[in-house]
């Protein structure tokens, strides 16, 4: 039987809203007993019995066993989920970020004092990747995952793609219709979607990686001249996380751009939904999409990880607890399409192989296979020239291996 | 930790020898022991001393704990899953037809002998579908479920709509291909599509209902003036099966051809593709995809059912045991697009309301509302008179309601 969940809710935006909404009308078990806020001045459409600014009262109230967390503030969040695992209150949250960067303390907690912390909403919207990677995918059976995690900046490559719209005024575009983080550069940056894929990996191979290990490459140098190489190849430019097993020992992550041919399934995803590929055994793939961004999509997974906690439901990390020794590695080698302005980051990339090469007065490109390791030494560099790379190894047939 | 599975296997087609080959070089604590096949004649690609015709070598064993059911012979299968039930085992079987034939009684078998049955190979090939509607959706926040469930019949119609082709020549080349069921209504006719539908709904609803209470409607008497009329409105016709909660106490299935426009998810959905899609809390679509049809998919599912038997996974049929009194019906109302030969039909369908008609010399075709039921005492009629019908509510704005 499930058992009656009493909820202290922290943020009440879209998500917030919504979920009230449905939690009232459904005949789920589920009370919602206190919302705490930060601005107690603007006007809500519940009592004001509802509304608090101080946290305590929630985390403090012994009949709340259940916290909802849709906060904006990593730290912020990190306490709220800390503090009320540590009191035995089961927690729901889809800050990516927060869980991310602690993932390795929240499961001590969640080990030490027997709680549940669920966190679907956190990772490509309503898709329920992380359930799916935790229970159904074996890791033995787990090729790759790889897909398009963040919706702001595949709206803006759509906007760029399918309608010319120049890069601006997309991520005006993508911010005024929420589907972007405050800071553009946790989104275009590439760092939204790599704190998505270290969270999936860890449920995909068991696999604690720090964010700062994993090379994020974004899409704020893609120029016209790239999209108009991709065109007249008839590819398409797309911001992918890539986790792949190597070998039976090793596991690559990275996020990059990508150059996407018509027959992958990541080149009909466009605006703000986004898409996960799951290569498995029988070297069969499983594709998963829906919206990525915006409030409603989160609010379905927020609601049914809530709806999962009326039944106990934890993540076992089952391949965490029983990893034979599979690791994090950034030692490989990949194709990328490079456009450059000087000689001078080809040479410091120090190409293994180049297989074509391209410069007319305004536009030079190469591409070639490389050593990631040196694609991370030379992040700033690429930074500072506003060099646009992709990975491309659909492109020339090669496939990611290992670098040894 | 992960339980050590000795395994019996009865059939050896694609899928059998596949999974024997990933077992063999995959470190998963797995072991077949001993396969069961029909023809002693046939040449394997193993050692004599593994095969056996005699069910009971497997069946009787008791070092094997696991069986894996993979054979064509319905009431044959049904035997082999309620013998090694009954006796201990597990099992993990891909028999649609079978599964939704004896449902009651194998979640009796399960119970009693607190043995589990897995079967997400028997429901849209790879697409984890049955595990997703078994864990993560909640009745209570699942407003629908429907897709491409039929690999081949989706075959056949791609053939058609994309490339030209002729039904008979279509089916001919589905069958090559090892799509197609023996029998092609089992396809075609939408009871292949029906029995999976059923399976589903058991999960996603709590609602176990017999195969012969459910419509099912198929594609074999589509017309070339069918296809034409779809091309023409930028349409696409689809074999789908629905499953739909009207309100708290009732919930609608059926099996249909139907018009899907172009900004539908199924649209896209081509040859031996299936797609699912789960309509949750928050208005919001959740799409899988993958392929349904071939020896891959299917043995894909498999291999993941039996990974997860090491963890003595079950289902928990969690809906079906807290099932307040949702319950199956056809009392619906729904909008078709017929065409028809006789008005005599027409007559019998006794139309709420029509919404258009047309008749030329040879193309008659009415748009319009009708009772499920009325449907359902017709099918002969329809069948007899090559009418070709399908749901049309997506093109009139109409929503399926309960009749009453």
């Amino acid at each position: 039987m499930s058992k009656k969940l009493t909820i202290g809710l922290f943020g009440f935006g879209v998500v917030g809203q919504g979920l009230y909404d449905i939690i009232k009308t459904k005949n789920l078990n589920i009370e919602i007993k206190k919302i705490a806020i930060k601005d107690a001045g603007k006007e809500r459409s519940l009592p004001a019995s509802y509304f608090t600014t101080d946290k305590d009262e929630l985390l403090n109230d012994p009949e709340i066993n259940t916290i909802i967390e849709l906060i904006n503030d990593t730290e912020a969040a990190f306490e709220i989920a800390s503090r009320a695992l540590s009191s035995g209150k089961s927690v729901v949250s889809a800050s990516k970020k927060m869980i991310a960067l602690h993932l390795e303390e929240l499961l001590k907690l969640q080990d030490q004092y027997d709680t549940s912390l669920l966190y679907e909403g956190a990772v490509c919207g309503s898709i329920p990747i992380i359930r799916n990677l935790e229970e159904y995918y074996d890791n033995e059976l787990l090729h790759s995952i790889c897909g398009i995690f963040n919706g702001s900046s595949n709206y803006i490559l759509s906007k760029g793609f399918l309608e010319g719209m120049d890069y601006a005024t997309a991520l005006k575009q993508a911010q005024d219709l929420g589907f972007a983080e405050t800071d553009p550069t946790m989104d275009v940056g590439g760092y939204d979607a790599k704190f998505k894929l270290i969270i999936a990996a860890a449920h995909a191979y068991g696999v604690v990686v720090e964010p700062e290990a994993v090379l994020n490459l974004g899409i704020e140098n893609l120029a016209a001249d790239d999209i108009q190489y991709a065109r007249e190849k008839g590819l398409k430019i797309k911001l992918v996380p890539v986790a792949k097993e190597l070998d039976d020992e090793h596991v690559a992550l990275f996020v990059m751009p990508k150059l996407v041919t018509p027959d992958e399934f990541l080149y009909n995803v466009e605006y703000e939904y986004n898409g996960v590929i799951v290569q498995a055994a029988f070297a069969d793939q499983q594709f998963f999409f829906g919206k990525g961004a915006g409030g409603h999509p989160t609010g379905s997974a927020v609601l049914s990880d809530v709806a999962a906690l009326r039944y106990d439901y934890q993540y076992e990390y089952k391949k965490l607890r029983t990893n034979k020794g599979l690791k994090f590695t950034n030692d490989i080698e990949l194709c990328v399409y490079l456009r450059y302005e000087d000689d001078e980051l080809v040479e410091a990339l120090e190409f293994v192989e180049i297989k074509e090469r391209y410069y007319s007065g305004s536009y030079k490109y190469i591409i070639g296979k490389l050593k990631l390791s040196k694609l991370i030494d030379n992040k700033q560099r690429i930074s500072d020239q506003k060099a646009f790379l992709a990975f491309a190894d659909q492109l020339t047939g090669v496939s990611l291996v290992s670098a040894k």
